[in-house]
C-alpha cells in the first residue's frame, strides 16, 4: 500500500507497536513516497480553529464506539450538536495548535454497547435496572476522542475526552411496535444521573492500560427532544487527574429555534423579534419561500452564532442568483453582528446555495450550487 | 408595501406605466424607505461575474415562461444546465456591467404552452403533426431572459435572450401506463430542426410590442438522455438584428461524466485517467465512501471547470472534518490546475461539507456544514 505524504505534513512511520516513530520525512514533502504498511501520517490542518488528525496504514482512523447508541437516535441533530460540543469542549482543554486528535480507539463498539445496557440486561451497564415503562434510560449516547502530542519521534496518548449523553425525555412504549410514550426528566436528575453515570465511566477508564495518567475529560450533555430543529446541549464537564471526578463545572450553553414562541422572554425573545423582521423582509421580497427558520446558539446568555435554513419552492438558477445576491445584503443589514453565522438555501432538489460569515468578518460570502 | 432600499443599490421608482421612472436614491443609501406600491429597485451584484437583477413591487420579478416543459423533464440536470448555459450565452452578448437582468416577462406561460405543443394540437404548435410513436417531439423546453440598460431615469428594454432546448433522444410510450420507448436523433437532425424552430420563434417574437428592435439572441441547447448524471449542452447561437434569422455560429461546449468508460478516447480521456488517480487515492485514505463522481465542462475541446460530488456512509463531525481537511490537500494537488473546480461532500443526510476553488485561485477553501 502506498502512503501519500502530504504537502506542509509530517510524515510519520509506525513500528507495529502502539509506540509511533516518526520517520524521515520533512515539512513540505510534496512527492509521494511508497511506505510500509505500518505508515502513519496526519491530514493537514488549514487553521487553528482545527486539528490534524491521524491517518494510518494509508486509511482514516475511524472510531471504535461512535454510531453506537441506545436506540436508533430519532433526532439526528442530537448526534451532530453531541459531537461538535463535545470537540469544543476539547478544544478548551486540548489546544488544536498542540494536540492532535484521533477518533476514540479505546472504548470498543462492544464495551460501548455494554455500558448502555440496563443493569439487569449486563452487568456492565451504566443505565438501571427496572421496567421499560417505569424506569428512564439516562445514558442515550457516549462518544471517545483521543489527544495525541509528539515527543521526539513518537505520537503518544495525552488526553482524553468523554461525551456523556443524559436523556432529558425517555421516550418508551408499552408493547411492541405500539404508540410511543415519552416522560419528561427533571434538570435535577439529568444531572444527578449524569454527575453518577460520569463518576462510573471515569473510574471503568483508569484501569484501562495506557488511561491510568493522562487527564480524561468528561462532558455531560442534555439531549434535546425527538420533535426538536435543534439538538441538546452540553451542561457540565470535569478535567481530572485522578479515578474519581476532580468536581464538574457548569456549562452555560443553551440552543433556540427561530423563530419562537411569541410567550418567550429574555435575551433571546429580543434576538428572536431580529429574526422575524429578517425573515419577514426576505419573505415579503421574494415569492415561493416556504420557511426561513434560524438555530441560535447562546453562550453564557449571549447569542454566539446562528444557522439559518431557508426552503423555497422556486429553482430556477437565475432566481436562485438572484435570491443569493439580495441574502448577502440582507443578512448583513438585518441579522445581528460580531458571529459566525450561514445561510442555507435548499429547494426539494438539494442545497441551491449557501453563504457565511465568519467570526470576526463583516461580510457574508457566498456560493450558488450549479451543474453542467 | 414598504421597499427596502439596499446598500449601494440604486432604488428605483416605478410610475404606473411599463416605463420605470429612476426614483431618488442615490448609492449608498442605507436606510429603509417607504415607497409607493410601484417601486422597483434592483439587487446588488456582489462582483461582476453576475447581474444584478429587477425587483417590482418589493417582490423579485419572476419569469413568465420558466418551468413549462412539454412533460415534466425527466432529467433535472437538462433544466439546470439549461439555465446555467443560456446565461453564461447572455453573458456574451450582454455585458454583466452595463446590462441588468430580468427574468422573461414576454413570452408567457401560456404562449409557452401553445408553442411547445404538436402543430396538430395547437396550430402555434413548433412541434411537427404526426403519431407520438412515429414523429418525434423536437422543442423540449425554453427559456427567455430578458435585459435592461439604465437610461437616465428609465430601465429599457435593450436586448434578449431565448434558449430552446432540442431532444436528441425522444422519449414515448406506445400506451398509456406502459413501458418506456426511446428512439435516438441525429445530431444533424438536432441542428436542423433547431435552426428551424429558431427562425420561427425570432420572426414571432419580432411581431410583439417593444422587440421590435432590440438584439434578440436565440441559443440551441442539445437535450442531455434521461439517464445522464450531466445535462446537454448549448451547440450553436445566433445574434439577430431583424426578424429572419442573422445566421448560426457554433458553440463548442460539452459534458462528460468522470469516470467514465475505459474504451473513451481524446482529450478527455486523459482528464478522466487523471480524475481516476484522484478518486482511488481519496477512496484509499477514506474509508466508508460510496461514489466518488464528477461533471467535467469542455470549451472548445478544452477542460474548463469540474463539479465533484462524493458521498459518503460515514456522518461523524470529525470525519467529516478530517475528510475536508484531506481533500482540501489532495484536490490541490491530484486535480487538474487553472480552472474552476467545487467538490460536495453528501451523506444520506444532505450535505456535510463543501470546497471551492475559484477561477484564478490555486487553493481550494473549504466550509464544513455544521448544526447546534
Amino acid at each position: 500500500m502506498e502512503v501519500i505524504a502530504l504537502k506542509k505534513l509530517k510524515v510519520f512511520l509506525a513500528i507495529a507497536s502502539s509506540a509511533l516513530i516518526l520517520g524521515g520525512c520533512g515539512l513540505g514533502n510534496l512527492s509521494s513516497r511508497p511506505s510500509s504498511n505500518n505508515g502513519t501520517q496526519l491530514t493537514g490542518h488549514a487553521n487553528n480553529s482545527n486539528y490534524q488528525s491521524v491517518i494510518k496504514h494509508g486509511h482514516y482512523l475511524t472510531s471504535k464506539s461512535r454510531g453506537v447508541d441506545v436506540q436508533q437516535d430519532a433526532n439526528q441533530l442530537n448526534l451532530k450538536s453531541f459531537e461538535n460540543g463535545l470537540l469544543d469542549l476539547s478544544k478548551k482543554e486540548f489546544p488544536t495548535n498542540k494536540y492532535i486528535f484521533q477518533e476514540g480507539q479505546h472504548i470498543s463498539t462492544k464495551t460501548t454497547e455494554h455500558w448502555l445496557d440496563r443493569k439487569s440486561q449486563n452487568s456492565q451497564g451504566l443505565n438501571p435496572s427496572g421496567k421499560e415503562t417505569k424506569v428512564p434510560l439516562y445514558l442515550q449516547q457516549m462518544d471517545e476522542q483521543d489527544f495525541l502530542t509528539q515527543h521526539g519521534k513518537h505520537l503518544k496518548l495525552s488526553g482524553m475526552t468523554v461525551g456523556l449523553g443524559i436523556n432529558s425525555i425517555y421516550y418508551y412504549k408499552k408493547k411492541k411496535y405500539g404508540p410511543t410514550y415519552k416522560k419528561s426528566i427533571s434538570n435535577a436528575t439529568v444531572k444527578a444521573e449524569g454527575h453518577k453515570i460520569g463518576a462510573k465511566v471515569l473510574a471503568r477508564l483508569r484501569r484501562k492500560p495506557g488511561l491510568k495518567h493522562i487527564p480524561i475529560v468528561i462532558g455531560l450533555y442534555r439531549q434535546g427532544s425527538d420533535d426538536s430543529l435543534v439538538g441538546g446541549n452540553f451542561f457540565a464537564y470535569s478535567v481530572n487527574k485522578g479515578s474519581s471526578i476532580d468536581g464538574w463545572k457548569p456549562i452555560d450553553e443553551r440552543n433556540y429555534v427561530f423563530p419562537s414562541n411569541s410567550g418567550d422572554k429574555g435575551k433571546h425573545a429580543n434576538d428572536a423579534n431580529d429574526f422575524s423582521n429578517f425573515k419577514s423582509r426576505v419573505q415579503n421580497f421574494f415569492p415561493n419561500l416556504s420557511g426561513v427558520t434560524a438555530q441560535a446558539h447562546y453562550i453564557n446568555g449571549s447569542l454566539s452564532g446562528m444557522h439559518v435554513n431557508i426552503t423555497t419552492q422556486f429553482y430556477s438558477q437565475t432566481e436562485i442568483i438572484a435570491f443569493t445576491q439580495y441574502l448577502q445584503t440582507a443578512a448583513k443589514k438585518y441579522l445581528p453582528s460580531g458571529m459566525p453565522i450561514d445561510i442555507t438555501v435548499k429547494s426539494t432538489e438539494g442545497v441551491q446555495s449557501f453563504l457565511a460569515r465568519k467570526s470576526g468578518s463583516k461580510s457574508f460570502s457566498a456560493h450558488v450550487f450549479n451543474s453542467y
